[in-house]
């Protein structure tokens, strides 16, 4: 039987979905989105059945919805969406932070019709949008579902079989493990980023004329959409400072071991490297799809 | 007429430039490599005409003499090779570092026969040596030539056509400017991913089993050489501390935001990423293939 899936938000992420479940499991894709003119460009796009503004239109029958919008507003729409759902229905979300998310979510469906489990797939770029979004964002990616204690192994499996029709990579964390783990891989690296670009800016503004690979490839998230990243690292600033301040001490040792005439200097310096090459070399990185 | 070049050095870029200069320019390239089994590398390899270990023998009747060795190298083997160049000759490098080794190799050949001018080719990545070596490595890779006050400029012509010749793009900067300005696009950089990539290690060890496309990149060139890394650092580290500093300090910043419970915060972080994106958006960055 077709599955039918409804995907609340219509960027990137929630575009790819659509692409990918349509393209890999032949679903049937409803999105909902804010607003008309957005409901007109996800119909433009060919990567839904139908879109409409009308919660309830959107999420009535369907076996599966996913939260693809601002962590912020999520809670809102669940409560709208939850007399709607259908018995047994799964939800789950895209948000990058799991810990807030899984609590006031979970505390929402905890009463049924629907089950929530929190998901995370480590995809997109900073690129953004319906207009980014192709079928294979998934494919190869990483994809933690963050079960609650409380949450039934098979709604955890059920949205870990979602990722895995679209090609993704599942991984199960408990949602406070996984915020500590991506601030550390993904929060905090968006803001060295973002203050390596600004620092930049301001001291050597001629810089960016010469750039090479290096600089583009370290700086690029700091492309990424402000008010998104703003959100997540307010919900998950407990974890990120933590991160930051970890960095920020050995960024200190660094600049006095930089500062000294000592012969133990460059030994000192070696050995930081060394480390760093030792451990970036045995990443087993998922091959992912053009995404620079 | 053909050109004939001497590269001093078989490693990623000698390689690669040797490579080039054979494919685009057709010019006569010989390679001189310390070991005798780099040598059998190089001709193997077939980006050369001829390789030896003997320095004489590579560089006499050369129009080019191009240093692809670690810097702290060059200036043995620039006294070494001064009796043996050609009256007129051009001698320039690769080094990542400009300022010490303009003035050290510039006063070894301020007597003739041949003329020197610096170069940095912001090309290469993380993968090093003489078998990741390619011909469309400069296509597209900003080339830096940076003459001292004193260099004639007919002969930073002559490298900048080099440069040119194998598909770069040339800008020319005095030797300090360039120090300050890889310190920040480059060698601060490459500590960032570095510390990032230690940090990460050792506070979320189990980290790095989800990794994004986002860590991916920000920790990319942690992959690179230690040992040239090392000096490369050494030899910049005054530029490199002043960058380095002014990171730390829009770091603290940035974690004392984020500390805040005031509604500010939120407004100030989004004021760092919104001046980052805008920074980063405005990068014209040069088309550079598969270095991922």
């Amino acid at each position: 039987m077709t599955q039918r899936v409804a995907i609340v938000g219509p960027g990137l992420l929630g575009g790819s979905l659509a692409f990918a479940l349509k393209a890999k499991v032949g679903a049937h894709v409803r999105v909902w989105a804010r607003r008309t003119s957005a409901v007109d460009d996800v119909m433009a796009s060919g990567c839904a059945d139908a879109a409409s503004v009308d919660l309830a239109e959107v999420v009535r029958d369907a076996d599966v919805i996913v939260f693809a919008t601002p962590v912020g507003v999520m809670a809102k729409l669940a409560r709208e969406m939850t007399q709607h759902l259908k018995e047994g229905a799964l939800v789950t979300d895209v948000g990058s932070v799991k810990g807030p998310v899984c609590r006031e979510l979970g505390g929402i469906f905890a009463n049924g019709p629907a089950h929530f489990v929190g998901s995370h797939p480590m995809a997109g770029s900073e690129q953004t949008g319906l207009s980014f979004a192709r079928a294979d964002l998934f494919a190869g990616a990483v994809c933690i579902v963050t079960p609650m204690a409380d949450t039934p192994p098979e709604v955890a499996s059920r949205a870990g079989a979602l990722w895995e029709s679209v090609g993704g990579l599942v991984r199960i964390l408990d949602p406070d493990e996984h915020d500590g783990i991506v601030a550390s891989i993904s929060h905090l690296p968006h803001l060295l980023a973002a203050i390596l670009v600004n620092s930049v800016a301001e001291s050597e503004p001629k810089a960016f004329e010469y750039c090479g690979p290096g600089f583009r490839d370290t700086s690029r998230v700091a492309g990424g959409p402000p008010d998104m990243w703003t959100e997540i690292l307010a919900q998950n600033r407990g974890a990120v400072r933590k991160a930051l301040d970890g960095v920020i001490e050995k960024l200190q040792a660094a600049s006095t071991i930089l500062a000294a005439d000592s012969p133990e200097r460059d030994l000192l310096m070696n050995q930081i490297l060394t480390q760093a090459k030792a451990q970036r070399d045995r990443l087993r990185l998922p091959k992912i799809l053009s995404d620079v």
